[in-house]
């Protein structure tokens, strides 16, 4: 993995630090092989709880393994479901949620994430976000259909009300087109909603 | 001043913050009304030095205030000069440079930053670096000639060398085209140079 400033995990990582601390609850909407998991699971300390969302059975596999390794497997429950289904399979209300957008590296190269079911889990996830809650989600675009995955996405986060949520996008400009991009959104928090969103800084 | 993901100044804190820590030292070009150096001077600490600079002296007066009753005035040197003559006034290598392109709140805004002198600042700022060294920049583009000193900080930073510098811009998307940009770059470490920059994640 790439270290600092060039590792779109990373960046997405500490966007959503600041929103998720020992006690809080998060949900991993694309377990893979784990990583985004680890972080979740050690932001949220051992009174925190991690949802861990995947469809294939061989990606919540090796996201217990590492999970166990480094000893924080206590608080993470394990979903073999798509992440569409998280309204439903998770009900308390979340501080974080993370995407992370293409295919599991390693895995069935076939599965990837598709625009349509993308679409509803990040607005089931929108719904389900507490006041000043954030979503993180590491779109990679070099896989067929990531550059229209990246547009469905980028259609819902762009059209939301900014007084209502902040939506940051960071790409990597002096790399290629195909380069991943990250897209982190804010829920206002109680009584924000009428701060001037619009203006400077 | 916006709170959270929605602050442009926040966001470009935040990714400082991991390249400066206790003992730095770190340039602010412009000083502006103290912001900046106000967490630049936090971040390094008692043993760290902070050198701020502005042209407008009326800026150093308001950096110098907001310095005193923070109790943080005795690790920052304010210089009284562009930013673009940094490289003669301060000789250490540093961990962080920050720019805040536009005009000073409430100052003379007939000063503006220009797009040639932010330019020559810019590429003074990336000799000064250490490795693992950043520099943050926040681009305000609704005043005349904003837009253009926008596009001269892409093109500088998007032409940096990926196995040298890794280079992230950061933007609102639900908000108007005249929202603030926040472009970090970082320094690649000693022994980083060969990394795969331009490849995932």
């Amino acid at each position: 993995m790439l270290k600092g400033l060039g590792s779109a995990v990373h960046l997405a990582h500490l966007l959503l630090s600041e929103a998720l601390g020992p006690g809080g609850t998060a949900i991993d909407a694309t377990a893979g092989n784990g990583c985004d998991t680890l972080f979740l699971a050690r932001q949220v300390g051992p009174q925190g709880k991690v949802y861990a969302i995947d469809i294939q059975a061989g990606a919540l596999a090796k996201t217990s393994l590492l999970l166990q390794k480094a000893g924080v497997l206590d608080r993470v429950i394990l979903l073999h479901s798509s992440h569409e289904e998280m309204e439903q399979l998770v009900t308390a209300p979340v501080d974080a949620v993370i995407f992370n957008l293409g295919y599991l590296p390693g895995g069935d190269h076939n599965l990837v994430t598709t625009s349509e079911t993308t679409a509803r889990a990040l607005r089931a996830a929108l719904k389900m976000l507490k006041p000043e809650g954030r979503i993180g989600l590491v779109i990679y675009t070099g896989h067929p259909g990531g550059q229209e995955e990246l547009a469905v996405v980028e259609g819902v986060a762009s059209s939301l009300d900014v007084s209502l949520y902040r939506v940051v996008r960071l790409n990597f400009i002096n790399r290629s087109a195909q380069a991943p991009v990250v897209i982190v959104i804010e829920k206002a928090g109680v009584g924000d909603e009428n701060q001037p969103a619009a203006q400077n800084p």
